[in-house]
């Protein structure tokens, strides 16, 4: 288990700090990740890779010549936010445009799509791709769903070695689509990591079995096998990987078998013996294996094979020179060969604009009252952080609890200091909402982020709201999601809970009742709604057996959705009683 | 645990294969280890690393340009043989001598100083060194008993580019020496490691507890202390490092905060942040640190911290460059850079020697027993394996039940193969003596090997032996040991049960007794005196709480010795009976 943090709150955080300290000579820190210490020549593409930590050296230790121009580093398997990946790729982007890649996550894809809407609104040529090489996680002819896994590896090494031999971005996107298309990868485990401050693993694998197709973040794998000897895995793993692409005609291959963290390099040899020979029987050549670890797990027990079929094109850009942190190959660029950054010019996120100082009196109460609620909201989810996080491991990544305690904690700051600063309730929702969805990251970082702003922009700085613009507001904000998610109610998501709660709220005010009578109410009912998703099954991104394991377990969203609508509720009791 | 493997004995085995394949650019595969794949230019010496296996990188992850020029490869945490380091450094070996260098263990000294004299023998200029870093093992002013564990990196790194860079054997020596004497380390273990094909770890910690100074196979630590954080850990590191050598003039050190398997890079970049902050307030510039795993100790939870304060000679051979598979730095040279080593150049370990064809009846009968008896004594060792080595892990490296399998059953197929060629007594103990202990490795391997040699040589090939013989043959057999070992009964070794055995044997056989009872007799004896090792202490190159620690347990050695006597005098009563 990890054992090692001051505050586990605060893992990534310092993990950067000793990250960048140590490697110095190729890395940069800026908002959301890192950089290259040195800059590019003009012309060249920009490749910016990223997703949650706890995979290193995936992604910031690949950052360098030859490989990645910069990272963006999200808390411990949590997609950054839309903000932190577009400051990087702001800091990583030379002149030519800048593709941004990650695995295929619902987080990292809104995200990620949504940095790419806003560089491109400042005028910078941005284009997203999202890797998909899990077998395990969706069947043939639905490729798009997969995962990305230990393929990031290939596929983002293609893409960036085309980038440094002078690619054009169109040129870049073909090739990481080609990678992308012919990586396929298959990986097991044996025991579950432990996530920084909590005190059980996220899973565990019954004594004696493995769990085949289990996903880098420990969702649950799509069979439960007996433990076989390194022969047989290395059969198990050489035949679902050629079974998925039987009829490619490349006889030359890159190959990973990839340790996920506690299975060490003797057993992963051990391993690679028998693969190596599989592989040669049926006709392969295998070029430039990798036998290590590249994209981990935290201690995570487990491993990945990766195949990536080679054309020429693709063996040239597997087997060019890198020079980064954790992965070198060749006679690399130095790093010292182009300029060094100045301090002064990395980019440097702006803070949140001037708010609004006309607000009236009113406004200024209902500023307080939301920065009470914000409040309240962050303490009660504090609470249920683990129980949150245990629910969402069921058939997800067990960090549902984490992000909605960093994204309460930085709305409850936002808020405060926007209260401070004068604002009225609209542009203390919009700071709160601004600050959920950068610090948060995740998919619900952005959701939660979008909520409050929608809220915000409804009820505005000045005067008093009345109970129909609470209701309309908390309308926008669903119908916020709906647009930004791609998910409808029914997905077993918080929408699960929203739809009902809004419902609830929109009848009681159209029947006269107080916004504050109306919403308490409201929280019920989407506490029962919140209840009742544990029969629902999961429609997006999932394969069938993880959609199977959470029938019986309430999504975690929809539950901590209704806890905020409970708690704001209980906040306003007090408030009706007292100052407000 | 160590979950992947097809059969235990054969593991290591079946890693070398996985890692040749891997890494053929870099390496090939020799009797006992591995070489680099290309020749390297005349007039440069060969540095010759090695040790146990269970510690990649370290120690054949890192043969290549700019480091080491061969790897002795044993088992798992077991001392290759002497013959093994013999065969790795004659194919290592160019034109200007070698220097063979691992860790300070007793069974590495002993193995790797007996391959000196025999390469030595040979013509071939071979110098040994042992490093002594862990701060933990021993106190100041006994640095030699220290034993070597993430400073072996250190050490073996500015040897190798002493060498690279064209010294002669005399300056790679006194480069080894230097280093050696600046570079100190502080480990400290959370959870134990598991040995292949084992059911359970090596040690534990109490949990919320970690291991204060804890080995590299597991050895216990000299404290239990409370779980700290990040920033405790790192003080404690730091404060234990930077007081063993309070008064060192440099202030630019080199830093490795190495990781010994579960304990992933993230943590130990959330440690590194203060490990660097700290050394900053003290003054010290920090040379190219690395943080990531060098010395691993298969899936053990834990770090250590090294520092080798720098002159300008280490500094220049501490950042030089070098290409190997698991280790890069800078521009190295491109390992194609020299002549591909053929084939058939590799040295090959000769066969046994052609076994005397002239033994007569007397000397074939008992060759026979001889084979007899080390069948049963490795089918009694086979059974006995886990508590062998659950005993010997109290206070060592639990590594004595795998050494004493691998070498009893080598010496069983040798004794089989000389028996079939005709040979007598003599020669066939000859053979499976060298034969235990080219394969078993480890202390106990050499003293087995030279045990059956000394016997053999006493009883010849020739005429059935006297009691008075088979008497003196032991006793030749205690004395050799003697010879090697550097112990004295008294020592907690397995001379303390193999004294008592040879004094009751020459009573016995004086008082007229035929040598089988007195043989009998003489194992009861041995086994209260194995038994009777459990109030002693270990006198050797052991730090204070180990010994401790090992009180009220038996010594492994003597144990296995009593029940060798005891399974060989059941077999003469069943020989007795038959047909002898």
């Amino acid at each position: 288990m990890t054992k090692l943090f001051n505050d586990p709150a605060r893992f990534t955080e310092d993990m950067l700090v000793g990250f960048l300290d140590a490697n110095a000579r190729y890395v940069t820190g800026v908002p959301g990740g890192v950089v290259r210490a040195h800059r590019t020549r003009p012309g060249k593409v920009a490749v910016v890779i990223g997703g949650g930590s706890g995979h290193y050296p995936a992604f910031c230790g690949t950052v360098g010549p030859g490989f990645a121009d910069g990272a963006v580093v999200g808390n411990i398997f949590t997609s950054p936010s839309a903000e932190e990946a577009a400051s990087v790729a702001r800091a990583a982007h030379n002149d030519a445009g800048v593709l941004l890649t990650t695995g295929n996550y619902a987080g990292d894809v809104m995200n990620f799509g949504l940095a790419v809407t806003q560089l491109r609104s400042e005028g910078i040529d941005a284009h997203y791709f999202a890797v998909t090489d899990d077998i395990a996680s969706a069947p043939r002819g639905e490729e798009a769903k997969r995962r990305g896994i230990a393929g990031d590896f290939t596929v983002f090494k293609c893409a960036s070695a085309a980038a440094e031999e002078g690619q054009d971005l169109a040129g870049v996107i073909r090739v990481a689509e080609a990678a992308n298309a012919a990586s396929r990868t298959l990986g097991v485990a044996f025991d579950g990591c432990t996530l920084p401050g909590a005190d059980h693993p996220l899973f565990t694998v019954p004594e004696g079995h493995m769990g085949l197709g289990l996903g880098i973040h420990g969702e649950p794998g799509v069979a439960d096998e007996a433990m076989p000897t390194a022969a047989g895995l290395a059969a198990t793993l050489v035949d679902g990987v050629l079974g998925d692409r039987p009829d490619a005609p490349e006889k030359r291959i890159a190959v990973i078998l990839n340790g996920l963290g506690r299975t060490k390099y003797e057993e992963l040899f051990v391993v690679w013996g028998e693969v190596s020979r599989l592989l040669r029987e049926r006709g392969y050549t295998v070029v430039d294996p990798e036998v290590g670890e590249l994209v981990t797990s935290l201690d995570m027990a487990g491993c990945s094979l990766t195949v990536m079929w080679l054309d020429e094109e693709l063996e040239r850009y597997w087997t060019a020179p890198a020079d980064t942190p954790a992965y070198k190959k060749g006679a690399a660029a130095q790093p010292q060969s182009g300029q060094l950054r100045s301090d002064q010019d990395t980019e440097t996120v702006s803070a949140a604009p001037p708010l609004n100082e006309l607000s009236d009196d009113d406004g200024r109460k209902g500023a307080r009252l939301v920065a009470r609620a914000l409040d309240s909201m962050a303490a009660a989810l504090a609470d249920a952080e683990e129980e949150l996080g245990r629910i969402d491991a069921i058939a997800g990544d067990g960090d549902h609890g984490r992000g909605m305690v960093k994204g309460s904690s930085a709305a409850r700051e936002a808020a405060a200091a926007a209260v401070a600063d004068g604002g009225g309730q609209g542009s203390v929702l919009a700071a709160a909402g601004k600050a959920w969805a950068a610090k948060a990251g995740g998919t619900s970082g952005v959701l939660w982020g979008a909520l409050l702003t929608a809220l915000g922009t409804r009820l505005g700085d000045t005067g008093r709201p009345s109970a129909a613009d609470v209701a309309a507001g908390m309308r926008d904000g669903y119908d916020a999601l709906i647009r930004l998610g791609g998910a409808a109610p029914g997905d077993k998501t918080m929408l699960d809970a929203l739809l009902p709660f809004v419902e609830e709220l929109e009848r009681r005010v159209a029947d006269g009742e107080s916004w504050q009578d109306s919403w308490r109410a409201a929280a019920e009912t989407a506490t029962e709604a919140a209840r009742a998703t544990a029969e629902l099954r999961p429609k997006v991104g999932r394969a069938r057996p993880l959609a199977e394991r959470s029938v019986g377990t309430p999504d975690a969203g929809a539950t901590s959705l209704a806890l905020c609508a409970r708690t704001v509720g209980d906040c306003l009791t007090l408030t009706t009683q007292g100052d407000n």
